[in-house]
């Protein structure tokens, strides 16, 4: 467990996540005097509420640009986080960004469906690209989104902000380090009541899917790393929907379960019309828990030995940073687009198999 | 939520689950004066270490009589609880506690095969009987039982403890009453680690089955009383054999969906090989659950509100007085026949949809 800020730091150190969001005294690392630009792509509720204040503590890394397709956005970000003109750009002129020096990094927050083409398009205007999750809507595109940033050159990470997320990395450690044996079962189940209909992630043609694409993917992660290992088989089941009007195009609710090669399972649920949110691992000789486990905050650790106690940090801030020095150091960030295509091959199969009444499927 | 006795005891007259482990002073229930008198049939560690010891804390029911086909046990018991030579049987002269008047009530704690013979047989003897749960190995079987005891006029009550117990009574309050709203998924499990290969719960032709009749029946009985309705659809799915050796002959680990006729839904998981024990509730506004849920003690629950503030009964005495109490009032017990053939419908439903690849079966 982690106990104070010495174990954070080891438990950092080791998990190769060097985030911190605060200096350390009497320590400089490689780098440090230059911070890195990133822009924002897409300026919804993501972007405005959780991205640009996180970028007001990051140390690696800060705002200087933006782009959006609505100008009536603009004044407020300008006014709020100094963005200078140059540094403002719409979806159609957003390949120029290739000539200014401000930006290193792209950050893009757009619909679903929007990932892949940015990406590329970042990446050949010479950008760095961290692009949220999904990272796309299918696995051609992930593969192509990755081919275009190693062609350039540039890193691709996705927003996975968990792997940088104490909580996260204690429940990784307790798996890794078998503190209560193999893990044997996940159960993860990640859901919310979507409210608006109108929101983009209730159209697939927006969204490539449902709550599986949106958070269950959260769970999917979740069961990966506390197991460790790659799951290669898949079963699913969609459940009934009850407003097939609001998610006609969607799925409203799902059950999968993971078949990993070790004989480890995962049962995980999603669903757009209830609050569920867990993670949860049996282990041969104990348990330990994050419920609540993917929120921005709020989290709850609990083992069978007792709580958790873990401070929390700013999730993106940690996220962002992390990105950044990996960049910085020329060396691989911890959530590269590699991460990202597990999870869009996992989603693959598990559509494949809800379409196939439940067969099993291998993955991949 | 339930926050001191008086409390308690309003919700035990609202779930009609008036049983109480000490008497209320200046008050008397209807035939308190007479004490029914039950006899254990199979001295296994449920009946040594739950029942018997139970049974000193009951109100309206007293051990009399044991049935055993192990003679050395006899000694400790008869020295322990006071047994009469009279009052004991074995597996061959049981029916001849036809003519015992000490004796009201048999509890068949035997191995799940064996549990419909000595129900129908003590029915025959014209006792009231209670069942261990499952209640059989099959619907068909059930069917018999719960005949058998009609013809007798007797009554039928399976062991269902949780129905007595006030963090489940909790759990069906919140959800009858729709604290949070109407409940709309339920996750369920129940699981532990199975030791010794040689217990009887491993094979077969002694269980029935293997982890999903054991305890998945807690998960089975969570989801339909937090849900409040009867399931009409199942899916499941059977994991690969970590142990094929151990578990040749019954299923290691499985994962199941109910769908109910409002669009609820829960999904569950059993297992011989690890520790997983949680009925989680998501509501319309919030949620509740129990983790640890289906233990003899331990028990904790919470909800989004905050911790329960319940105190802890002995559940075996709790289930035993209601049942008395019940048959002493000539009135039907909480946990009939009935109520274990519903489990036993939904049990082969699961069966069937893991042996056909997981398709979706109706139940019954």
């Amino acid at each position: 467990m982690i106990h104070n800020r010495r174990d954070f730091l080891q438990l950092s150190a080791l998990a190769g996540a060097a985030a911190l969001t605060t200096p350390l005294a009497g320590f400089a690392w490689p780098g440090q005097q230059k911070k890195l630009g990133i822009a924002l792509i897409g300026l919804g509720g993501y972007a405005t509420n959780q991205l640009a204040p996180a970028l007001l503590q990051t140390q690696h890394i800060e705002l200087r640009g933006i782009v959006t397709g609505t100008p009536s956005k603009i004044p407020v970000w300008v006014e709020k986080y100094k963005i200078p003109e140059k540094n403002i750009y719409n979806y159609d002129n957003f390949d120029k960004i290739a000539d200014n020096k401000d930006i290193d990094v792209v950050y893009v927050v757009l619909p679903n469906s929007m990932h892949a083409e940015f990406t590329i398009r970042a990446a050949k205007a010479g950008k760095h690209v961290i692009c949220e999750k999904p990272m796309s809507v299918s696995v051609k595109e992930g593969e192509a989104m990755i081919a275009a940033c190693k062609k350039a050159g540039r890193q691709l990470a996705i927003g996975y902000r968990l792997h940088y997320d104490p909580f996260h990395l204690e429940m990784m450690r307790l798996s890794r380090e078998k503190v209560f044996g193999e893990v044997k079962l996940v159960e993860a189940s990640d859901g919310f009541r979507a409210g608006d209909p109108a929101q983009w992630r209730l159209h697939h043609a927006l969204s490539g899917g449902g709550p599986l694409m949106d958070v269950g993917i959260y769970a999917i992660q979740g069961a990966r790393y506390t197991i460790g290992l790659e799951p290669t088989y898949v079963t699913a089941q969609a459940f009934p929907k009850t407003d097939p009007q609001k998610f006609k195009d969607i799925e409203e609710s799902l059950a999968w379960q993971l078949y990993f090669p070790n004989g480890a399972i995962a049962n995980s649920f999603s669903t757009y019309i209830t609050n569920v949110n867990r993670l949860y691992a049996a282990a041969e000789k104990g348990w330990f828990e994050l419920n609540r486990a993917y929120g921005y905050k709020g989290q709850e650790g609990r083992t069978s030995q007792g709580p958790m106690q873990i401070t929390p940090i700013n999730q993106q801030a940690a996220h962002m940073d992390g990105v950044a020095k990996a960049i910085l150091e020329n060396r691989p960030n911890n959530v590269p687009g590699e991460e990202g295509l597990r999870d869009m091959k996992i989603i693959e199969a598990i559509y494949a198999s809800m379409a196939a009444a439940g067969k099993k499927l291998k993955i991949g």
